[in-house]
């Protein structure tokens, strides 16, 4: 089966089995990043407090790990439900957002890599460097322009490739070409569109959206990432194309998010089968 | 007057009224909640600091307690503020969300009937059947398929009635058919669409309405909370009609959830007359 | 140069210099700002963790404080974000939401006052008045009647006045017709629509604005302040227009809010430069 067809099935798999993805996540994208996972065929279930985060993550089917708005009693809550999720063999996915920005979130997420053994980490550029190097160019939580560009691309898909080594984790590493390593092989996403940059959410979405593919198909990681990061991408496009940010009609960046939610409640399979720019290189 | 006409009537009133809602509610959908409220005519007020609380509730009109993402610090401003809106007689309303999916929401559910004395308590199924039986089949915050289905309503009815009785509250248990019962009296509403629980929010914003409408007319809870079920599942409808779910052009669900704020902002007392589905029973 | 030329030359600047925000503010509307901010061309960092809230401030072009849902940890965290952007010279923003509504919020507003050292300060007509006096008439966190009203508008003024000379910083001062004064100078603008009201989040959109081009611009707070208060008024007008709340097609207040951020995300210097109301009198 083709690459293109593997995804496509994994994305049908999300809306077959329906999974339930605990999400403890940053207050300025939750709403999207619910509506998200609703949109794929995914449940949500957002819950931090340490009293309860275990035995929320016991029912899921993934655990989500978002440090948008970290803090001292929700970093607790994390360690706590990641071990549950270890124990329990759900997949846990890590959003280092705005790694490198503070040694708060470096820290932090450094030693969620440690602690909770994710299956997955994704971030951008600048974050995956901070998280291999404990040091990088983190401009608040967006990429930094010295980590964006294609004579960065080999940098990056070199310390992608070693923090999936160092981790254990596949690592997806996501810009105008999205890497997704597990050390050995590479997958690399050519969809998406620059005016998803333009909205708060689409990487916390993304991160999301991974976690319900990697639940639907926990043995094939590389795979559902994969599968994640290119449905995010083609329907980026597609919102793009249908908003006029592909053309010379304008409308702007509100509609493009609708539109976005709109596309993802609506793909299927074999639309992201046809969509798909995805290549595997060694 | 027929029952139409009276929810009709309630609906009109928020608008004429334009009451205060203190909110205490999960951060996941509280910006659609805002947005709900103003829609409809009421103006939202969210405060949940303990030093606080007992303050903003004293100007509000009633008083809405949502677990959504409970934690030890909102807990304790909700048994504040709920002191506070007993002792002024202003209606409490309480969404005991993911009640049975962990002991923290059951207990917390459970502690809030007794010391927050809520006029009425609005959930799904298995909420509500948590709620009762101190046990459930909550998965995660949505209803368990358990109890959904037209075999599950005589046992969901029951159990309303049952913890109407037990707490003093109004119970209104949503889903396929709603059911709004004070232990005596029954109202069943049949509006509403299935597309309703592929976003986020709806039954925290229907909650929310339900507050409003209650503090509109806070002699008739049960009819006031039977005028906002009604309200939100007669715009859930056209919404949904609107946006291609009832026919076959297809649109995606972050533009029916704007669609149905829009109706939302546009509800009037006599469009709800004319759409409602409400039957008393025995 | 004319006011709007100038007021337009600082929205551009905004595009141009893509200044960082740090943003401790409500998560009830924080999306609508991360999304309102990346609109004009700012871009957002919310962090309120007192561990890391100093390195995130020194790595931003100006701090917004937002006391919309405040509590203990965040007031902390506010204090010692502000205590950084003293240092580095960056303008600080306050929104004083609800002052008056409850002690809390009317001392924090207060203290932040002194601590904070805003460069701008900006609130309704309710919030300003409980600043200077310490005493108003809040009304949860909407403009109280008795503050609205042309008969209200010299008293406001007044007021606004007092409060900039007392406080060192620019106060803005929006209703039907905005303020915008030193204390010696003052701007007003006649921009805006009433809808803006009927959808949460429109102040503390606005704010986050004033944040984003007194960034851009910090040696001229008064006149970054009215080219951000300016753009809110004019793009909600062209919204209003747009979606039919100016004439007699009506489509309801979240295709709105839609509107207004897709105007915002499409404004340019020029087109403000025509579409401004701006005075400037003694």
């Amino acid at each position: 089966m083709s690459m293109n067809n593997t995804l496509a099935e994994i994305a049908d798999l999300v809306r077959e089995t329906n999974p339930l993805v605990h999400c403890i996540t940053n207050y300025v994208t939750v709403n999207d990043c619910a509506n998200a996972l609703l949109a794929v065929g995914a449940s949500p279930v957002m819950a931090d407090d340490r009293a309860e985060v275990a035995e929320i993550t016991s029912i899921a089917q993934a655990l989500l790990l978002n440090i948008g708005t970290l803090n001292r009693r929700t970093i607790a809550s994390m360690k706590r439900a990641a071990k549950t999720a270890n124990t329990n063999g759900i997949p846990v996915i890590l959003d280092p957002v705005g790694a490198g920005a503070s040694k708060l979130r470096t820290r932090t997420a450094q030693s969620l890599v440690r602690l909770a053994r994710p299956a997955l980490i994704r971030g951008n550029a600048s974050e995956i460097a901070a998280l291999h190097a404990g040091s990088g160019n983190t401009r608040g939580v967006d990429a930094a322009e010295a980590d964006q560009g294609e004579d960065a691309f080999s940098r990056t898909l070199a310390t992608a490739k070693a923090l999936a080594v160092q981790s254990g984790a596949v690592v997806a590493v996501t810009g105008s070409t999205d890497i997704i390593t597990d050390g050995k092989r590479v997958l690399t996403i050519r969809n998406g569109h620059p005016i998803l940059s333009r909205i708060t959410g689409s990487g916390c979405m993304l991160s999301c959206l991974c976690a319900a593919f990697c639940a639907a198909d926990p043995k094939r990681i590389l795979e559902a990432s994969a599968a994640a990061v290119a449905a995010m991408g083609h329907c980026g496009e597609r919102a793009a194309a249908g908003t006029g940010f592909a053309g010379t009609a304008v409308t702007g960046t509100a509609t493009f998010r609708t539109a976005l939610i709109d596309r993802l409640s609506r793909i299927t399979g074999s639309e992201l089968a046809q969509g798909v720019l995805c290549e595997e290189s060694a």
